[in-house]
């Protein structure tokens, strides 16, 4: 067993944007395992813009705390302890080489595709698009269907899966780039630039019919856009508030909330994954059946070595990444 | 038949707060009814915070027009037409003292009550409160139900169905006076005045188990507090904004929309009572028992002579009235 375990502290809270300073590698020693718990090898580390949430407030977990070991979403392999070796956890393992923990505060992976797929679109992402948009958004065939940070690691299994409901879908990105990857390859009818001058008037081209079902990864200022073109009835899947995360002073809310609500009878309604724990084999099983087929096209973007996750979360906020963006802790041959 | 018909005009549109000179008074003959019309005498004109939204924009009805007779919700008698003489029919007649409209506009009143009683409880603001409460608030027996422009026409009677499921009720309006009322004769469990500089302290102190349903007549800094205090799963009634009618300039949209949707899974939607058209005689037929039997307060500001309209929508607006505001046109034993 290895004695020492590389960590990333949150060494100070960010009062504006995050910066590098922020975090601070650190070593310490291995706890080995008590009764009840395991010690685990960290696999993969999930890097998620909620990282930033949890550093505002407290949310559906508690705030962060400076000076602790970052915490972070992982995937992890036991080592030692009362769960099998070898077995494959999901849990919030933090950004370290080894973690302790209670096997009550873990998940253990059945594995039957690429281990990294269980960061992502066969993990958290995956099932949070999944229950979001079909079980909140409720699109029927014909249905637009518009979805913001569009290309990120749920938002473009939301499209996804929109797609094979009978939807006409709509990404909202930052970036032309990501805009045409989510056209050519992933087959989105239409997408819209938010960081464009003309983004409001692009989006009602876009959407010619309104909007029935909007998947909001962002709140602010596009959400206030959508809820203008948003169709009697509409429903709005409230999922995350990337656009005010890497801040120190968030924006108002959005205008039109509570007006449009009343005046077109939408829903807006937030959801978490975890809600839905007895309904997740199933949804497992169709996403895994979709993937293996090739139906779900998976984009990853994998960095090797831990010391690279806060940059890695830096770029992710100012949206540089395309797909679900993870840490390689320790290799796969390990 | 009468042959000229005293008229009040939305004269000018207002820029900022609505003030008597957007109004003027006007005559004009009265328009006989061709096929499938009804000429109707107005016996009371409804006065809704509603009537100057609809001087803002479209919203669920085409904005107004200035120039034009002031539109408005009213319970007509028939004089002639293609409906029995004496019908009483419930429209859109507008401020005058006749209107002839198509039937196909207008309902017909099962009139089994006071005639006033059609204009509010047993009318829009009853169904509203009956069908935004009970279909989108769903509350249970425990549930804390907090609903604001408590003492107003359809937010007293939210407060009073809520106290029927078993709930806990708490008020907010901008009063004392209208708070002690509600307490006193309406049985609220709490109220709080939104206009105290210890507001959210006082909800909260008002609220100790957090809000499970809030129906929201106000949107605003008041819905801002309540997002704040809500708990896992809480649903938010949007029935109306009136925090943002009387003015030229809407503030901002509420701070935690949609933050708070996500982290507590909360559910916000909007719903107009035209909506539930095919629910509506069962839940007029339980209206009318809880009155009869005195179990439903009926609370009625009533108001002599259609000249008086203008001062008393400004009145409403500013927070005057209490109960369901109307105008009597023409005497009950015309």
């Amino acid at each position: 067993m290895p004695s020492t375990n590389q960590q990333i502290l949150l060494a100070k809270m960010p009062t504006d944007r995050l910066t590098e300073d922020c975090f601070a590698e650190a070593s310490a020693d291995i706890v080995p395992p008590a009764s009840g718990e395991v010690l685990c090898r960290t696999r993969y580390l999930s890097i998620d813009p909620a990282n930033r949430a949890w550093m505002q407030a407290a949310t559906y977990r508690s705030q962060l705390d400076a000076g602790t070991v970052m915490s972070g979403s992982t995937i992890g392999e036991v080592i030692a302890g009362d769960l099998p070796a070898g077995t494959i956890v999901h849990g919030d393992g933090g950004w370290q080489e080894y973690f302790t923990r209670p096997v009550s505060e873990l998940q253990v992976v059945d594995v039957r595709a690429p281990l990294s797929h269980y960061a992502g679109v066969l993990g958290v992402n995956g099932l949070t698009a999944y229950f979001g948009l079909l079980d909140v958004g409720k699109p029927t065939a014909g249905d637009t269907v518009v979805v913001s940070a569009a290309a990120g690691a749920t938002g473009n299994v939301v499209g996804q899966i929109a797609k094979r409901v009978g939807a006409r879908v709509v990404g909202i990105t930052g970036s032309e780039t990501k805009n045409a990857m989510l056209r050519d390859r992933l087959g989105f009818d239409a997408t819209v630039n938010h960081r464009s001058e003309t983004f409001r008037a692009d989006l009602r081209a876009a959407c010619p019919g309104g909007i029935d079902v909007y998947f909001d990864n962002v709140g602010g200022p596009v959400l206030e856009a959508v809820l203008s073109r948003a169709n009697l009835h509409s429903r709005i899947v409230c999922c995350g508030v990337v656009s005010q995360y890497d801040t120190g002073t968030p924006g108002p809310g959005p205008r039109g909330v509570p007006g449009h609500l009343v005046t077109k009878r939408i829903r807006m309604e937030g959801f978490l994954v975890h809600d839905y724990a007895d309904q997740q084999p199933a949804a497992l099983d169709e996403l895994h059946d979709w993937v293996a087929r090739g139906e779900l096209v998976v984009l990853e973007e994998i960095i090797d070595g831990l010391s690279g996750a806060p940059a890695a979360l830096i770029g992710q906020l100012a949206g540089s990444n395309v797909g679900k963006l993870m840490i390689r802790v320790a290799p796969d041959t390990a």
